[in-house]
């Protein structure tokens, strides 16, 4: 740590206990974190504090737990437009219906209106970056960077023939060079599915992958159906046929991958592909529960997502956290496997591995970006706390979030947002003209 | 409606969006609630108030959803005591763990404190009705009546061997005649587990049963451990081993139920036995998943448990209302069944009927107590709303809870209780001697 006596930070969080998750998974007791240019300066413990040091601004965070902040690794942003929109249905008749709603409403309007929410949402529970896949995806690109959110998209490849093909990649093209100025959007290369796209399609985003040097994230093997169908049309399962596409390696990100066999687990393992798990999504949709123990166990890197508000229904990586830990003990009948650490690990640092941010977010270490969340632990449903992992994990609530920093910046203090006017953000999506007309 | 011109009420709760939980399943937009007496003495649509009516205190519910008070159908409440203090052991190992840390610190002092958190953790969290099975439980009952919140209780029969058979009965006895001056404590018989209890001890439960016309619950087929355990011992499993003393009928609640077969469902079913389901408990031991589905369409009265917060770890039923929902949607790949009018059933009414208390508590009904929860829908996570019992189980989160009305009586006011105080609830935990000695 090379805090020299003297030294003068932007921003000090002072007394709580850090969760860092760090390689040493580091846990220090009554810790400080100082922020300079908008950076980590350091993680130290109270009796490393120069004397004479001073902060712009000083954060107490007795009480409170501090962690990396959450990423989301998987998701549909403005899909918070349909929350609670069409329930009980299963993921093509879900589909079908969400599809033809957003033909009617979804506009560049809709978009920003609903991806402004998601924001506001996330913040609020401690999400410092998301991943979204969504029409007008410019709109909630220049939101993110706008509030100052991490967000990591791309210019979405879909369709079921080739007629838009040529338009489809001239303006996937123009949106990464558009994109090249932006300070807080990463950008990913995303196809829909296997089932939503040519083959003609999936070897050019190949060939785009290797030009542009970026990452590709996909749906794959959500549900039974899905894989049914890929195989019926082209003989391979989606994870067989991205493999022939050649897309499966350490800078792919595949959602869901409910309905993967060993041989198919071996296959992502083998390739250093990582896994977006989606439970709650997975689970509301019927699609059923991926197989993550085995994947953990043979070194799949599987990061996690809330996927769309419309099939979840919030956008809650602390509640995803629990459901799968919750869900891995209880189908595999053995309460010793996803531990809380892993968890957390899947909700912080895997997610930033997952699209090779690692290097900037992910956990708490000099050098990072500082983007931390803490968890006020005076709590009655963290009373008694005899770990702070296991309190996180099982039993804090998105509503425990106290103070969020992006970058640097103060996002959220005191569970009251600072730079959104969120009573205005949920106005606006309720004043959406044609949104409650389809029901 | 029997509200006449120049009516006078204690409290008016008016203008939110009520769901009532009646036979006809009603929901009032705009709605108003009239309480007197401690009971509901209307549920009154807006132009069916009349202009004359007047009343001691009015809370306004513009954007509140208003609904019956949630019942907790099974728990252990002093076991927040223990809250995270054993993690990713199976349940035998865990009880075991947990027995010997019980015994070192458990007394009357502790479960009081222990009680008392629970009580402030489930009033915030719209919980106005609980079960109870544990050690020094008149401190809990007394603490209940004390408070003023619902609590389902009753001496707890266990033992391995007969040698405290007469002191343990006589007690049940003086404790059932104390019960009957208390107005906020239902008396139920308890025997831990056919494995925990001689055939003896529940042969008398049996007898007592009859004798004072009263409920019983148990544990039973927790896991399949405990099933093939008592199989061994009885050459029966728990289910039958309890049909063989005649201790399954519509007086009976059987908490857990994760490994019953077809037949036991059956059996279950043909003599109306009563389910508490404690699905987020089953997860973290690594229980499994009780076949709810099942069990609804075959008639069960299912209701909804958080089991103690040493195996959740919280007592929260809005959170179990959306993992039940959830979890049977996944492991039965339909997103069709378990509804959430039905997850709602679950935790209000089918709760009350299950320990007979329907005639009182589980729906808002004119002549029922007055037990009545507000949440603020005016939340990012819950907007836009489509429907809101949708968004009550899947959206929203116990810290939306607003307003707590337990037998008329405010409880909890802006997320505010105003009979307990929080702080002092926490720190009494904390300062417990030896607490955080056995870790």
């Amino acid at each position: 740590m090379d805090i020299k006596q003297g030294s003068h930070v932007d921003l000090m969080i002072a007394g709580g206990t850090i969760i860092t998750m760090d390689e040493n998974r580091r846990i220090l007791e009554e810790g400080n974190l100082l922020i300079k240019g908008g950076r980590i300066q350091a993680v130290l413990a109270d009796d490393q504090v120069p004397e004479d040091l001073t902060a712009e601004k000083v954060i107490s965070a007795r009480g409170k737990v501090l962690l990396p902040g959450l990423i989301n690794a998987h998701s549909h942003l403005a899909m918070t437009l349909f929350r609670g929109f069409v329930e009980d249905l299963i993921l093509d008749k879900w589909l079908n219906k969400v599809w033809e709603y957003e033909l009617s409403v979804v506009d560049e309007k809709a978009v920003r209106a609903g991806s402004r929410l998601a924001f506001v949402e996330m913040i609020k529970g401690g999400i410092t970056c998301a991943h979204d896949m969504y029409w007008h995806f410019k709109e909630t690109m220049g939101l993110a960077e706008e509030i100052g959110v991490r967000l990591i998209s791309g210019p979405p490849i879909t369709g079921l023939g080739d007629q838009d093909f040529d338009e489809m990649f001239q303006v996937a093209r123009e949106t990464l060079t558009w994109m090249e100025d932006l300070d807080f959007v990463y950008p990913v290369l995303q196809a829909h599915s296997t089932y939503t796209t040519t083959p003609r399609m999936m070897r050019t985003v190949r060939a785009f992958k290797e030009e542009y040097g970026i990452s590709f994230t996909t749906h794959a093997s959500e549900n039974q159906d899905e894989v049914d169908n890929v195989r019926e049309q082209y003989q391979k399962s989606p994870i067989e046929l991205l493999s022939s596409y050649d897309l499966l390696d350490e800078h792919t990100v595949l959602a869901h991958c409910v309905k993967v066999d060993e041989g198919e687990i071996d296959l992502l393992a083998a390739t250093g592909t990582h896994v977006a798990h989606c439970p709650e999504s997975n689970l509301k949709l019927g699609s059923g529960i991926a197989p993550v123990v085995d994947m953990l166990e043979k070194g799949i890197n599987v990061c996690l997502g809330t996927d769309g508000a419309a099939s979840n229904n919030d956008l809650n990586v602390l509640g995803e956290m629990r459901t799968a830990a919750l869900l891995q003990k209880g189908v595999n009948h053995a309460p010793e496997v996803l531990t809380t650490d892993q968890a957390l690990e899947m909700a912080t640092i895997n997610g930033a591995k997952a699209y090779h941010l690692d290097h900037m977010i992910g956990s708490l270490e000099a050098g990072k970006k500082a983007d931390v969340v803490l968890v006020d632990f005076q709590q009655p449903h963290l009373t008694p706390s005899f770990d702070p992992v296991t309190n996180l994990i099982y039993s804090a609530a998105k509503s425990d979030v106290d103070t969020v920093i992006i970058d640097g910046k103060v996002h959220l203090e005191g569970g009251q947002l600072t730079r959104l006017d969120e009573e205005r953000v949920m106005a606006e999506v309720r004043d959406l003209e044609g949104l409650f007309d389809g029901r």
